[in-house]
């Protein structure tokens, strides 16, 4: 019998990389993680990835042989193996990821978007299983979405589409720098970092108590603010209304442009369920024209935050060996 | 020899009705209009429009035979033949157009949104021929817009992709009223009756002479303020440049979410040209995140403003004729 076929999912963000060897039915043999902020080459991030992967491999207990690897990452593009310019990474410019990748191993390496690849996952192993027309949006670091036209993802011309992160709020300035070096983007608002920033303004700007005065901007995190709202904070919980009425208001624009089925939320901030559901439910449906109203659903994504982009990554090899 | 075979194609907007007998080659063989605004009752604008039809056939000369009406109006839902809860035109709530035109003709009547009709003449007879991926903005009483996606429209689950006139440009409130009802739609801003509406802002905010003080709201109309900042108007200039940033925060959204190879504009705010496409251009480059700057074309429709509708409406007789 020969050995098991697998294939290396990666999951690139800010904060940390997760990578697992996933099979063709879609479970996740083994999986394991590095520090991605602790990398400031990506030469030296990506030999590190690969000999953890080599170093898990053995672990699973049985042969597998790995057929490819699949990677997703923000400003990843499919057409070029690239990643450019990402916002939420330590590294700059254009990175050659798949190339660099190509130093360590022959097999295949397909590089997308980290948010197209949790969409491709939600629609092959999620609660999205069915849909023809749907759009996830991933609440880490930063804010990432896919969009799902027709049971296609969108690429669009230059391998680009879905970075409603970086989309700006209002025109003209507003006050929040973007890693990306503009201001105002979706992002500085609703993501883990968005709702820090937003939580720091509302304790600048109101005088109700708070525990969340104790903590320094380093030391504040999403998981501490929505425990702090759990308790009936009201700074914390002012911190999820704002929040969910930026990600509303954005969207209304997304259902108005392609007309979803459902619109997933996945990641940190979703877990924070109705803290977060409820005013993007409500922000969405106040800015929907009427023939949208009360006809888009807005899910939890049905994948761990963990394997939702490992698995959407990891099916970019399936789908390319089977054609 | 057979009679030669023609698809009526009918675009409804709000202010005028334009229809045409189009061949399968693209030609359109007479053409005409009725005056949308002057019909009260969708009956009575549905048994002039087919009577109008039916009088201009003979004009054109020899024999020709109709094989259905493709017809492109807002909020046309193509899943449904309905027009739901239309802003620009006369009628409310639900009507159901292809159910009406039923009661005239026992040939095909398909309808689906003006701009994404506008979108797929485009795509067959216009400056989109070759192109997979780009999107289409129709300037007229209303904003409306079609997006194509891999070579096709995008529809959406429930029909209605593709209405970015009614997407806000700011969270919260706005003074503009719009005929959806609600407030603050881009059309109120990025519209012929939107950049109207502008012009009446700035005369009440500056001092500035100008020749557009002389008009009533009612006189006032993209033509006037058009030849107005040919002629230098400050007052003109000014709201073309105002439209511009309004539209071009917009279009940088659009990118951000499907990554278009082009974006036509298309309808009379259009031929405004440079007035129109310099500061839209600008706002929108302003707006991009850096992996699409300068990478995608704001171009003027290549079809005239009464063939694309026209023309794409008939196309989707053509289509489904040939499946």
């Amino acid at each position: 019998m020969g050995k098991k076929q697998v294939v290396v999912g990666v999951d690139i963000g800010g904060t940390n990389t997760v990578f697992g060897f996933v099979d063709r039915d879609g479970h996740i043999l083994a999986s394991d993680k590095i520090k991605t902020s602790n990398y400031e080459e990506p030469e030296v991030f990506v030999a590190a990835l690969y000999e953890k992967i080599m170093v898990a491999m053995p672990k699973i207990g049985y042969d597998i042989e790995i057929i490819g690897f699949g990677i997703g990452a923000p400003m990843g593009n499919i057409n070029k193996g690239t990643i450019e310019y990402p916002a939420d990474l330590p590294w700059k410019g254009i990175i050659p990821l798949a190339e660099i990748f190509k130093k360590h191993t022959n097999l295949p390496v397909i590089v997308t978007n980290d948010a197209n690849a949790a969409a491709v996952g939600e629609m092959i192993y999620g609660g999205a299983r069915g849909m023809k027309n749907f759009v996830v949006i991933t609440l880490g670091t930063g804010l990432g979405s896919g969009f799902v036209v027709d049971g296609k993802l969108v690429y669009g011309h230059d391998g680009f589409a879905g970075e409603i992160g970086h989309t700006a709020i209002r025109p003209g300035e507003s006050n929040r720098d973007c890693g990306c070096g503009r201001k105002g983007c979706l992002e500085t608002y609703v993501s883990a970092t968005g709702i820090k920033r937003t939580v720091l303004k509302i304790l600048a700007d109101k005088l109700e108590p708070s525990e969340l005065r104790k903590f320094s901007f380093e030391e504040l995190d999403a998981k501490i603010i929505h425990d702090a709202a759990k308790n009936g904070d009201a700074i914390a919980i002012r911190a999820f209304e704002h929040t969910g009425r930026m990600l509303g208001f954005k969207l209304a624009d997304v259902v108005a442009t392609t007309n979803p089925e459902a619109i997933f939320l996945f990641g940190g901030l979703a877990l924070a369920e109705d803290l977060i559901f409820e005013p993007t439910k409500r922000y969405m449906e106040q800015n929907l024209l009427s023939i949208y109203k009360d006809k888009v659903k807005l899910l939890l994504s049905e994948l761990s935050t963990q394997n939702a982009a490992v698995l959407g990554a990891s099916s970019l090899i399936w789908s390319e060996k089977e054609q």
